[in-house]
């Protein structure tokens, strides 16, 4: 079999991105986890770590990261049978993206968190990447808006996020007030979450419009939402996720009847723990609560 | 005089994370940028990029990065007084904490919104360790809990972020029914932002806790808050972000009576645009609102 004192050594980096801190949460000295990981790359012949900072997978550390997630969840299915064998921790990490997070994830998945089966770690990613996560063995599971599951995993629909381009009444009084037309989009400032946020594109694209136009970068969920309240700029928001301000009116579509439905699907391994069924069953219950079919 | 060409290549990349999207960022092939870099780097006889994902700037490449965002605010006073000269695309890069963006930031700055003397990207790091981005040549400005300001660089102190350890009286009851004894902490989970977040660590050993205690793991503001507000966890939560939760009950202290007041410092460069000059006169104006002194 393989070592898994090394193997351990080299997630625990992974995960805690430096040395020190996988010391720290091994219990082992710095230069003991560094020996570790020397000692796997002279026994594969290549390097397992770029030394970056934080520090990252090569690509066969990323393989043999893939494997320690699947043997993790194999143990925490086995320690539910040999009680004796714990407490192993165990540990879940899931991505997914932040709008989720900040919306609908935690009155879905509430009733877990009495009793939870263990510790969960979440990876904020956007929907459109979280499955490259999973691939590359970082994640047990993932939120993603697309549906082919990887190899050796399974993903289930749970519905549709909405996503309205919003902005404050003021800000669309100044910036719009003869509509969006491609003059006034090419001068009012959207709001861009981050380099993989293409959502400002895609519905820019679905009402025609396809050229370059102005943003402020802002990478928070609710900082993003605070920016267009005080009126930076107009954002692609999820419908659920102002439901006041839209009510009160301090929130208004830049172009009424428009919007852009981006799908969700539930992605793990199919050798899964016992405790990722019953997250799949709780969001695949709870979810329609607030995404849209 | 340098080859403005040649950094404003390197500007992309770093600040657009790739080829690709520096080249759409700045109207050029992939392969044009790739070569601006590539005779940037043989005409220093060193590497200014390093290879990883999304790419970073090596040592070299930072006080270049520096250089260049020196630069940018030098051009943003010019083209107040030569309006001929633009529009140059200003773009502030302001880095600081998700908790500060999540609370007290947007309505103290929001009287900037409806004339921005430019764009504005918000970069998100740890209080603790946004002064590195700004010595890197990565941000303008930043919000730091360290007062000492870096070689040409001012700061100013803005007041205390309150943090206190909060969690669902139902989670209290169930962890800590006999107080925050350190048995209870050793077993009950903390929520924990990400590996930069020393909060809980410093909370703990201010009441005198120096174990290590098991945590679930959420990196986004409004999922860290959700978390607790369901019983997850308890965790450091700035006493700003969920008065209501507060004074209705459904947040209470683990242990009353304690907390950890954090300072935050504003900092930017000594010669700095006349938009840094408002954000700092506005910051310095509006803090006292929501920080304690």
């Amino acid at each position: 079999m393989l070592d898994y004192k090394l193997l351990a050594a080299l997630a625990a980096v992974i995960e805690q991105g430096t040395f020190e801190r996988a010391g720290q949460h091994l219990g082992l000295t710095q230069s003991a986890i560094s020996q570790r990981v020397k000692l796997l790359e002279s026994r594969l012949g290549c390097p397992v770590l770029k030394r970056t900072h934080p520090l990252s997978a090569t690509d066969v550390g990323q393989r043999l990261m893939n494997h320690i997630q699947q043997v993790r969840l194999l143990e925490g299915n086995l320690i539910e049978h040999v009680p004796a064998l714990g407490p192993i921790e165990q540990r879940l990490r899931i991505a997914l993206n932040a709008d989720s997070l900040a919306t609908w994830w935690c009155p879905a998945t509430a009733s877990l968190a009495t009793e939870p089966a263990g510790l969960i770690e979440l990876v904020i990613e956007d929907q459109a990447i979280g499955l490259k996560r999973m691939q590359e063995g970082d994640v047990a599971a993932c939120l993603c808006s697309s549906e082919m599951p990887i190899q050796g995993a399974r993903s289930h629909f749970l519905g549709h996020m909405r996503y309205r381009a919003l902005a404050s009444p003021d800000y669309v009084n100044r910036y719009f007030p003869n509509g969006t037309t491609s003059e006034a989009l090419s001068q009012a400032p959207a709001l861009v979450f981050g380099p993989n946020d293409r959502l400002q594109h895609d519905y820019l694209a679905s009402i025609g419009y396809h050229h370059t136009f102005p943003y402020h970068g802002c990478p928070t969920v609710e900082g993003y939402l605070r920016m267009a309240l005080n009126g930076w700029g107009y954002g692609m928001i999820p419908e659920i996720q102002a439901p006041d301000a839209l009510k009160e009116g301090r929130l208004v579509d830049i172009q009424p009847g428009t919007w852009l439905d981006v799908p969700l699907y539930w992605h793990h391994w199919r050798q899964s723990s016992r405790w990722i069924e019953t997250f799949t069953q709780q969001l695949i219950k709870q979810a329609p609560q607030w995404l849209k079919p």
